[in-house]
């Protein structure tokens, strides 16, 4: 038995990760692996009830949560997840692959949001014991493609913290790519533009140095 | 216009501190003073939005909250209910009186379940920016009457926390009086056996060195 690996793709809205965090589930099962999909905020009963305070709002709150019991909330739904659903995932082997993560935190309410990235990694340390993803896959896509492809969607991406106005979202990407530069040892940019299928292929290019020795 | 006054009420269940909570306020709108009287978890609509998943539960989750989203709830709660109504209050010079505060999650979350005191105080430097009353009145209650007192309720105190085994609540009962013991200047000890209006009487001799300079 293998130890279980932790996937977990970043970027904005309309970046296309649900899409490759199916399609790369589906590859690693042809491989024999117990794949689990996930996603945040939520993931468990506990977790989902919290991302639908965080992206819904709460009848007779005009004002919308403050960047700190956001960023509280944000780091309790994670707490649940972990150690309900993810840190059992690999301890009996599976991989992991989940939609968003710890640096969906660091980009929304740390780059976004203002709070700064020690606070968010101390939040983190004490929530979820600091577990990091074994690979985060950045999933990058021109502003111009996020907005043809956001257009296509209904109301999707249109929640409390997808709507916010686009200077918010100009510093939630470049957060992101600071965080990338920082810790390449962690961190696989991909090129989001293209078809699903061009960027399944780099995305599996990109996993292939963790895949070693972890066939059945 | 003088500076509002925080004033806590702390202690365990059926302490008696919803009831002097009112007589307290009673007493100081007498005097002339704007008074606002609020509760944790809660006092706000995101508070209270939290305070039903942390009492509550979640439909479909039958494990309950972990001691670590326990205690980020509790602190994402109390970071809205500060920002939003006491931090608001206290500005323009009205007097809070709080049934529970930060000292709650220290003696359930910390000497209860387990949480580090450090930590807990970690979560309210951010959430809260450390916001402390000026006084805490740690209600005790001889635990016979305590038993004496929620037997006359209905299903009261029987919620998620208050229903949990009596040893938990011997820890919480011993840090609460630790957490008194460490820091008198904050925190004044109050006799809660006898009647309401005893109790009260003995409230206000302990508040009394806060109304100095403080009636209109």
């Amino acid at each position: 038995m293998t130890t279980g690996r932790f996937i977990a793709l970043e970027g904005g809205e309309g970046a296309g990760k649900s899409t490759q965090a199916r399609l790369l589930a589906e590859a690693l099962r042809a491989r024999g692996l117990e794949v689990i999909t996930t996603r945040e905020p939520g993931g468990t009963a506990g977790a989902e009830a919290i991302r639908s305070l965080l992206l819904n709002g709460v009848e007779g709150d005009t004002a919308g949560w403050g960047a700190r019991a956001e960023a509280l909330l944000f780091a309790a739904a994670r707490a649940d997840h972990v150690a309900r659903l993810i840190r059992p995932a690999l301890e009996r082997g599976a991989w992991v692959v989940c939609d968003r993560y710890l640096d969906s935190s660091r980009a929304y309410q740390g780059g976004g949001g203002g709070v700064s990235d020690v606070d968010l990694l101390t939040l983190h340390a004490f929530g979820s014991e600091g577990l990091l993803p074994d690979l985060t896959l950045l999933v990058e896509v021109a502003a111009e493609e996020v907005v043809r492809r956001l257009a296509l969607r209904d109301t999707e991406g249109s929640d409390r913290i997808g709507g916010r106005e686009q200077a918010y979202h100009d510093r939630v990407a470049a957060t992101f790519r600071a965080l990338a530069d920082a810790d390449e040892a962690r961190f696989a940019r991909i090129d989001g533009n293209g078809t699903p299928e061009q960027i399944h292929a780099r995305i599996l290019a990109a996993i292939a140095p963790l895949c070693e020795g972890a066939e059945k």
